[in-house]
């Protein structure tokens, strides 16, 4: 089945949330590892979204998500931070740097393809991300237009038909099985684009054998797409 | 107030809808003056956007609506034309040219402000608009996320949710007073984009006393931000 357009994941797949976290850390004279707080943070991330999508808890957007877990794992720490350094750190997530191959490797792929980014992120972030890496969509899609985060069918389906294609149609390239499964169910199309360092350099190894493609970088998915 | 973000409207501001379904018209054989074929069928979209606010008539595409639309004219002159024929008409919405200062323009006012299409048109039919005039949108928005056509206030208020900012500090830019209207109904500033040849040379004057800016072209509007 011909691949029409691809979707992007963004946080992990596209842009090094850790590095850019961790360094608003490090500014922010919070004590202990910069590291591990940025990984602390993102994993609450989680619990988050499925109480959401399980309809425990009421739509938020990512600096709503954030400002809530940052408090609480500073609160579990006894650090006290004044407002404007918490909303500082919530705002490091808007200016994250794109992996090295992401800005040129989007925009060969733009020529052969439709493309969106595709990420849990509300739009407004998105942009922001974007415009910080210089990085160049077709169209920005959020889960906020479908009201649910991934891995829920809905998103993928609704990227599908706002995008005009069928889900068979469309592909999505992310770094994450959990989220290559998720699309995998609605439907899609998948390519594992592996980011071994996205967790520093102690990162857990990771495959997708179920993806249609497996790549290292978003050239190889464009050479591999127009073949 | 400050402009934070622009939000721009597409046919007739941005693209000259005009003489690219003219020449579809031309190249399809239908009998008649191609230019006022393409108005008459532009006309045709009005009622059907005003049923559809006013739940008179399910939510459509546009080239839902294209089709329905040009089945309508083409019965009332009696012209049979294939299917294929018909969809190659509905198609030339997808593939018209921006006007001369477009390309530049949005290029320079995205290094001033955050950018995004904001149309009654479907977000398929822009995305293909802008891959066809080359047009970089920081963000491509449709009617299509609020279920509402412009004027209803709820299409411009989206619009600012999405982008991250507040109604006062998001501007409209369009050629159609209407337009201009309804956004500044929703709290938006507004400005008057004008193109005169929007339905060729005898196209009726406009003017719009009450936007904040009124401009000949977009590297104008880029000045005026600017200062």
């Amino acid at each position: 089945m011909a691949v029409r357009a691809l979707v992007f994941d963004v946080f992990g797949t596209l842009v090094d949330w850790r590095s850019g976290v961790a360094e608003a850390f490090r500014a922010s004279g919070v004590s202990g590892d910069p590291a591990e707080l940025a990984d602390t943070w993102r994993a609450r991330y989680w619990p988050i979204l499925a109480e959401v999508n399980a309809g425990a808890r009421p739509w938020g957007n990512f600096d709503e998500h954030h400002l809530v877990t940052l408090d609480d794992l500073l609160g579990e720490r006894g650090v006290e931070l004044p407002v404007e350094q918490r909303r500082r750190l919530v705002g490091a997530w808007h200016r994250l740097d794109p992996w090295p191959d992401v800005r040129t490797g989007l925009e060969t792929l733009r020529h052969q393809r439709l493309t969106a980014a595709l990420s849990n992120g509300h739009t407004a972030l998105l942009v922001d991300l974007a415009r910080h890496g210089d990085l160049r969509f077709d169209c920005v899609l959020s889960a906020e237009l479908a009201h649910a985060y991934k891995p829920a069918p809905e998103i993928y389906q609704t990227a599908a038909r706002l995008l005009g294609v069928e889900p068979t149609e469309l592909m999505l390239v992310a770094a994450h099985p959990w989220d290559l499964k998720g699309a995998r169910g609605a439907g899609l199309q998948t390519a594992f684009l592996d980011r071994p360092l996205e967790y520093g350099s102690g990162s857990p190894a990771r495959e997708d054998p179920d993806a249609d493609e497996s790549v290292g970088h978003l050239h190889e998915l464009a050479e591999r797409l127009a073949s």
